[in-house]
């Protein structure tokens, strides 16, 4: 998955103000305090690379390598990252539902897309020690892909964190801490640390490479969809770097020519008990405020604040889409109908979209004749399951007619 | 994933007696008793189908269409059978290790390439209701797919199934009963329901197209090999259809031209605490007697009597290759071994594949400078992994330096 290839990344810039940093040194924010965008050289980019050149390559993340700020492959440690498949979910969704299964990356989410290109940038610019926070998915890419080139790592998570996951973290060779409060509780012992030149901070959007992972979700989404988009996306929206990346993405393959000026409308959904970019958007506000107690059955989009939230907001606006909340009791019913009527088992923030895709129809905001896209972001198997079983004793006379 | 093209099936045959059996009729074992082998048209298939065509489709498991037998598109019940990668395992395996990693399928397992071709087929045929024993992981598939089309599905599991696997069963719409026995226990419930006309069949090996679904892996592997094979092939056996499976594909390919006649050596790896393959193997018998008092960590391969024994017991001695046992520790140091070196998590299961391996090679059976793949079946996720966390708390003071 790992053939060389050139990278045409120039350098990057303050996705704020724009100034102008340098490429292929440390960063984390940019002086202003906000996450840093990476450019390449799109227009060379376009006379190396003509789209069926593309389109004959293996379809794996590594792909895109032009697009993509590694410049060696030896920094690349690849687990395998395969371009995830669209699954139609017509009974519970509708006739023009695909779900993007993100749950079939390494470490079972979509997380692995934003870590690999990360950590592979970590290790091309020398750095041996980081730290993050994380509601479990973050820090399990983290640890596997820190892990396999030997970076070292320690990963900060709220205390009621899904034992799988601080568990998964823990096997893939990371240190792992609950902590007493939520993600940017976990954040701020991240960032003392960091200050303390302890490690380097691999918050979500504090270094600049996650959102280039993440943004091939978007690449992969405009050649599955054979350079057209989909008519609706529905997002589900913690730090929200995978909205962000992919909208970065759609503006690059539009300067490469490879799609036009059309644009999906991105629907950033949360959870009702913890939506602050709802609350934003819905207030006409630029930023977000901190969302106070936060608690949702869908514990990785549980993000009361997020550094990029004006870049969400800005995408979700400028698409002509929305923010939107919807309530666990939706969230968790999504979740069964789509294994029960279409045997695909969601993660609950997968079933958040579900629920929002249902709330967006039934509003009349979209029409179900549009293609829709709803982004199920890690494997349904990390998260409870209600126990449903009968016994049988095989000594006893049992009536299977009746079973 | 799912474009429609023509099946070659000419005819079903006994795996024991080459007893002629029609297409496109419902058949469970032979008269023999025996498995059923699913037989192509070649030579048309080598007219119809060059290389050149197959290698510009999809990488999907619908690209073999013609070597598959489902006729009509409209049976297939997919839910993205994507080409599962090859990871490579340098630290804890060997310098030309790589682990086929099949945990990346639907459910979570390899099983979902045996069960989507046998409920594609069940429904063809007009199946309505289908019973199995399982060990979990073709419960999960079977539940998924059936549920989709709308089969209805009974599954019955060893009472001491992983609670995640019974769980993800029962979520995705099957019925199911923990049973207080082995698999082969189950499997005599089975057998009386279906004896009484109440279900289907969909025991190991007793419907005869989930080793065509299984098949693929060889198919897959020849594709990514660049139509050689790997010199070694372990493979967690417990029903041993993905190995027969292998085997048979490996034939067709060579009938089709595109392979030659050079094989890899197929291990048959099984768990110390039930191995009847192993020991039929080392007492030069063509058939193997049911293991008593099965017992290991490595849930997946604990099958005490496999009806299929004989053919695999036959490809693993054409195949210069051996059957082989390994114990519950080297299991698990295998399993926390690739985690903590390689960031990769594997099942007991494909641990097992990585502990033969090492056997192996200190055996001298083999050497580190050939190519091995081993079989990772099913997601890490889906079994216990030690807890190994420490709590921090966010409002003491903290020394970050000794974390």
């Amino acid at each position: 998955m790992t053939v060389d290839r050139p990278s045409f990344v120039t350098h990057l810039e303050c996705s704020l103000t724009g100034e102008r940093y340098e490429a292929d040194q440390l960063h984390g924010l940019s002086r202003a305090g906000r996450p840093l965008l990476v450019r390449y050289d799109l227009a060379s980019i376009r006379a190396f690379l003509p789209k069926a050149m593309l389109e004959a390559r293996e379809t794996d993340l590594w792909r895109w390598r032009e697009l993509l700020p590694v410049r060696r492959t030896a920094d690349i440690v690849s687990l395998g990252e395969i371009e995830t498949p669209l699954i139609p979910l017509t009974k519970s969704g509708g006739p023009n539902v695909l779900v993007k299964d993100e749950g079939r990356l390494p470490t079972g989410s979509f997380k692995a897309r934003g870590l690999v290109m990360a950590v592979a940038m970590a290790k091309a610019l020398g750095v041996t020690r980081i730290a993050m926070p994380t509601n479990g998915n973050a820090g399990a890419a983290l640890a596997a892909y820190a892990t396999r080139c030997g970076i070292e790592t320690i990963v900060f998570c709220p205390d009621d964190t899904p034992e799988i996951n601080v568990r998964e973290i823990a096997l893939q060779g990371a240190r792992v801490y609950r902590v007493n409060g939520l993600i940017d509780d976990c954040g701020a012992i991240v960032a003392k640390g960091a200050a303390q030149g302890l490690w380097f901070d691999f918050s979500t959007l504090k270094e600049p490479y996650r959102i280039e992972g993440k943004k091939t979700m978007g690449l992969e989404l405009a050649a599955q969809f054979n350079w057209r988009l989909p008519q609706n996306i529905f997002y589900p929206t913690g730090g929200g770097t995978g909205l962000i990346g992919m909208w970065k993405a759609f503006d690059e393959l539009e300067a490469l020519g490879w799609i036009g000026a059309e644009r999906p409308r991105m629907f950033a959904v949360q959870a009702a008990g913890c939506a602050p970019i709802v609350r934003a958007y819905e207030a006409g506000l630029d930023h977000a405020e901190r969302w106070e107690d936060a608690a949702t059955v869908a514990a990785g989009i549980r993000v009361p604040k997020a550094v990029g939230d004006f870049l969400i907001l800005r995408a979700v606006r400028a698409s002509g889409g929305k923010a939107m909340a919807v309530g666990d009791p939706a969230i968790l019913k999504a979740v069964d109908d789509a294994a029960k009527q279409d045997g695909l088992l969601l993660c609950p923030e997968g079933g958040a979209t579900l629920a929002a895709y249902r709330e967006a129809l039934r509003l009349g905001w979209i029409d179900e004749e549009e293609s829709s896209v709803l982004f199920n972001c890690a494997t349904g198997l990390k998260y409870p399951m209600p126990a449903a079983y009968k016994v049988v004793d095989r000594f006893a006379e049992i009536d299977l007619a009746a079973l």
